[in-house]
């Protein structure tokens, strides 16, 4: 499977593949065809053919594709067949709201530990009982504890001062919330989700 | 000034020098040239130069821009020189961390109520001591009170039956949070932040 060269815009568009073959799934649907997916995802046929055709096409024959099949390989493609050790670096509403989403733990993200610096949250409860644990301590968690992806749900200056600890432990990805952006290594992979941009796009959109 | 034909890619690289001039200003920074805005953004000159000219190009000068001016007349484009009124619809943490984000309020999106369908819930205060109120009474809600944008913070199966309740009330714009797409009347903006997506698209370049 030749995955070089894939542009963004066709990974962007896999977790939708995969929410929609989910969906499928649930509802016990053995096959379907390009064309009914294009007609449930408001995508054209061709455009779903020619994404599937860069991991080599998924096998579809004259009576569609195997839906838990796709499912699966998309899965794989999307590195979902792993598990990930997650920690969360943030303890406020949106930190807990992440630590407690079955849904991320489903898909093999295992939420190990959550940080905060606040004393309020500090020894609090979160997911499964693990207690919000001192941010001050998280260089000396990490030295000892292997952590794939770092979660940061902080405020920009606590998140600045954060990443390059958790660089330095090299940590594989960060889940960055917070409003700001990090200048990391390129080894690291820096993923965020800026809600305050998101809300502008819509108020845009309103608006035009 | 010619809005019209504005690639979606332009549109959604205006949040992000909004972000970035915003930090200027507080930084106390009056002009800025496009090969200075470059350096700190990590886009091109010419890119930007090409943005700002869908707008009019905001006068730069032979000695720059004028931050406030650029970083007031890319928040009108935005639509952010109005005021928004929101209702959140889901009252758990993500819902929570919504309704508390000060930032928002500070944007004009003033948070008027919040709804959930949980009797442990209900009646709570959240933000500025507003107690959720009872999701079955958000028809009657919308029949006597203005709403512009409602965000939706709720499982799949709430969002779906929310959504045509707001679009019979001709809600603006719905700010999607639930792992679903919402099929709806053109003229009601959908925006929608799919977190499950965000951390596969994570694992994805994790692995590759």
């Amino acid at each position: 499977m030749d995955e070089k060269g894939i542009s963004k815009a066709v990974i962007n568009r896999l977790p939708r593949y995969y929410r929609f073959l989910g969906n499928l799934l649930d509802q016990k649907v053995e096959r379907i065809s390009s064309g009914e997916l294009s007609s449930i995802m408001h995508v054209t046929a061709s455009q779903i053919r020619q994404d599937f055709n860069h991991f080599g096409g998924f096998g579809q024959q004259g009576y569609g594709y195997n839906v838990k099949y796709l499912y699966e390989e998309i899965g794989k493609i999307l590195g979902l067949d792993q598990t990930y050790t997650m920690i969360i670096v943030g303890a406020g509403r949106l930190g807990q709201a992440i630590a407690n989403y079955v849904r991320f733990e489903k898909r093999g993200f295992q939420v190990a530990a959550v940080f905060d610096q606040s004393p309020a949250l500090i020894g609090t409860p979160t997911v499964h009982g693990l207690a919000v644990q001192d941010v001050s301590t998280l260089a000396e968690y990490l030295s000892t504890h292997h952590v794939d992806i770092a979660a940061l749900t902080l405020p920009t200056k606590g998140a600045l001062e954060v990443a390059p600890v958790l660089a330095e432990a090299k940590v594989r990805g960060i889940w960055n919330f917070a409003h700001t952006e990090l200048e990391l290594p390129p080894e690291i992979v820096v993923q965020s989700v800026h809600l305050s941009e998101s809300l502008m796009q819509l108020s845009y959109k309103i608006n035009h």
